[in-house]
């Protein structure tokens, strides 16, 4: 059976659900990353468990591949139909299940974003606190095991993650974990699930930690004389037991392309942007803390803040570096990649990646999550100019192999989808290859996300 | 080839690494649990992973089980030779193998104890938190996912390890994770061996994150009036936004035990035992407000202490507990068992068990972990009457099936061993069946610690 033999035959079974408009097609064919437009041969749009089961099931007999969408903000293709398919479009389930004031948990489904959450969290002064940048769904966020910048404080969403519903390539609907806050009971499934890029399921239900939205919360910027001082700062204030809630690096060429976009007047220099949350008086004395190892570190232009509209301010300026960097290069498009090391090579890997992107005659400013040791590039190349790409893609190549050199990760929180793939092999070795078994054992055809985290030699 | 000509064939190319005296094997067929003795065939004593891997891949060739063994803490029969063959003995790999004070993390080997790596660490400012009572190792505490009185703040073996060697049942030897504080680089490897209790690999090194040893510590014993006052409290010291490092129950009966025991006289009614870590002015902070809320719950006889030696003899008569309560029916066999719940259930999961074991005619003292809705039941049995073991085991069977119906799992921390295997249909449903799946596609012989976690029905 053809392709579009298996589709018309789906289209048949799941009815007006299943969408083939072109439309809808090139809407999920692209994501906020620099891949080519790679649409799904058909979205389908699931409003229940039970649906998404049917989709499954129907796709294995017909042998059409099955791939989870949630809004398009991953970074390295992860949600791309690298093989044609079905799009599983999870946008009718977006409903808050329960939440438990008392147990500081919740159950939702994979559609919510991570905003609708908090915004219904609002008034039980309880707070979902993974913060990716992006305004990414909840189930896309545990499928690719996001972070961002609060990781440093509340963890990934490894740690947040207490249970999942999960259809399985088999069609067959399983739960993993449970509403305690932890279990010796068995293998750790939950955590297998979250970080496999919907390759072993498609996660349908997520019971979530949630934690107490804090009295107070403190927010600073200031600049260091170079990128050394700042991240020695990063290193004495987790060291000296200090507990950002964010702890954030930008450097110099991000600065001024803030700067430029935004109207600020902020010193041309590496910034930390840091945020402490706890009780009055906890906060006051990690500011002040971290205000003298600051000092020490030869910090300048310190902007305190505990009123809400400024942090507000700082953080959209900080979640916005992005694009102010894509708009410093008129025209360019952004290949974005991430590393992560311990943090005592952090400022190597920083030095390093620096004077590799200068010499390479193309912009890269570097923003990160430092306190987790985490760094982003964001190459910002001419789309007209083929050398460009392959200058970028060099770079990326060659900050993977610094990461694993520095006895770190090729990503710390992008995932692999397609762009990390490559690097696999070097990363992980023999385990790999455990890997690729895990996901021959769940899914023997290959049904699910195929292209994507696994060895490809099946 | 009998087991006996295996073990034969076995020594033979193993030499003195292998052992087969009968004192030898009586002691790896006794762990701290009420399982009869189930002595292994032989006891290797392997020094390196190099010399581990060649006894699985001897043991694979000749079809002789392998069982990891650290010191015997385990209380489910996590480490008893149920098929017979090889104990692996770690006690001659118990190097830590690097400490960094910078990164906060360390590599140790599996045979190394947590009160063994503190002891290493003093000197750095550092500490591994974990803390299950038993002075376990760091390998057998990763295989069971060891939690204890410290998982509330720092969380269990599961957050703590970054990384792994592991020989695999081929004999290869795999690395998982990496020194970066997250990834989202592949399938989270790490956390499928943390708690497969040594039924997918053996762990022959890890990589642990540290925490700063706190600048002030401060504890508190106080009795409540009830249970269900002593849960309330626990619940809204979480709720206001405390973090105890630790937060312990005991109920009537065990402080009972422990006055009986030690010479303390405590009032005979539920007690709170907490601590916190932090700044002195955070500590404070959060002391007050515990005395506060506690107060408000009816509790008296606070007892507070910031001195190292109270601290210590406090830890030490929790600690004490589990003896004390088994000293206090003299000749008596405690059967342990653990369950979890929410905890917003965890009230009514102790006043449910509380009643059952009242009824039942043995002596049962409740003990737990309750920041995380974990509790134990140490019931103590007259070990010539068999009548009390069917007791207790049905006691414990209805504490399992309680922890269930409450949104919970069968065990918070002890783990399945042989102990729990009967209550995983029931808890996992078909996820059950995806970690067997995972079982037969890394380890298709059954060589691995069979009898243990996954289905039998091979």
């Amino acid at each position: 059976m053809t392709m579009h033999q298996a589709i018309a035959e789906l289209g048949h079974v799941l009815g007006p659900r299943l969408v083939t408009a072109r439309a809808e097609l090139e809407a999920h064919g692209a994501s906020e990353s620099h891949f080519p437009l790679t649409p799904p041969d058909a979205v389908v749009y699931p409003e229940s468990t039970e649906e998404v089961a049917e989709v499954v099931r129907h796709c294995a007999r017909l042998g059409v591949p099955v791939v989870g969408w949630g809004v398009g903000t991953s970074l390295e293709g992860h949600a791309l139909a690298a093989q044609g398919g079905v799009a599983v479009d999870f946008s009718r389930m977006t409903r808050v299940l329960r939440v438990s004031a008392d147990d500081m948990d919740c159950t939702v489904q994979p559609g919510l974003t991570r905003t609708g959450l908090n915004e219904a969290l609002k008034a039980t002064g309880l707070m979902f606190p993974v913060d990716p940048g992006a305004d990414a769904t909840i189930g896309g966020m545990a499928a690719c095991r996001a972070s961002g910048t609060t990781a440093v404080r509340y963890g990934t969403m490894r740690e947040q993650v207490l249970g999942l519903e999960v259809v399985l390539a088999s069609g067959e609907v399983i739960r993993t974990g449970s509403r305690a806050r932890k279990s010796a009971s068995g293998y750790d499934l939950t955590g297998l699930f979250v970080g496999s890029e919907g390759t072993l399921g498609l996660i349908t239900e997520l019971t979530l930690r949630l934690h107490g939205q804090p009295e107070a919360v403190s927010t600073a910027t200031c600049a260091f004389p170079s990128d050394a001082a700042a991240i020695d700062t990063v290193m004495a204030c987790i060291q000296h037991g200090l507990s950002p809630a964010r702890i954030e690096y930008m450097d110099a060429e991000s600065v001024a392309a803030v700067n430029a976009r935004e109207g600020l007047g902020l010193p041309q220099a590496p910034h930390l942007l840091v945020e402490f949350h706890g009780t009055e008086a906890g906060v006051a004395e990690e500011t002040a803390a971290f205000g003298e190892l600051a000092a020490e570190g030869g910090a300048e232009g310190f902007r305190w803040s505990s009123l809400p509209e400024e942090r507000s301010t700082l953080w959209k300026m900080r979640h916005g570096a992005y694009w102010a960097i894509v708009a410093s290069r008129p025209g360019a498009r952004a290949i974005v990649t991430d590393l992560c090391v311990p943090i005592s090579r952090l400022a190597e890997a920083i030095a390093e990646t620096r004077a590799d992107i200068a010499a390479s005659g193309i912009p890269g400013p570097l923003v990160g999550h430092v306190g987790d040791g985490n760094v982003h590039a964001a190459l910002l190349v001419d789309p007209d100019r083929p050398e460009e790409w392959e200058t970028a893609e060099r770079l990326a190549e060659r900050m993977a192999d610094r990461a694993l050199r520095l006895g770190g990760t090729v990503t710390g929180e992008h995932g692999v989808g397609m762009g990390k793939l490559k690097h696999m092999a070097a990363e992980h070795g023999a385990a790999w290859g455990v890997m690729g078994a895990i996901k021959r054992a769940l899914d023997p055809t290959g049904l699910l996300n195929p292209g994507k985290v696994v060895p490809q030699d099946r």
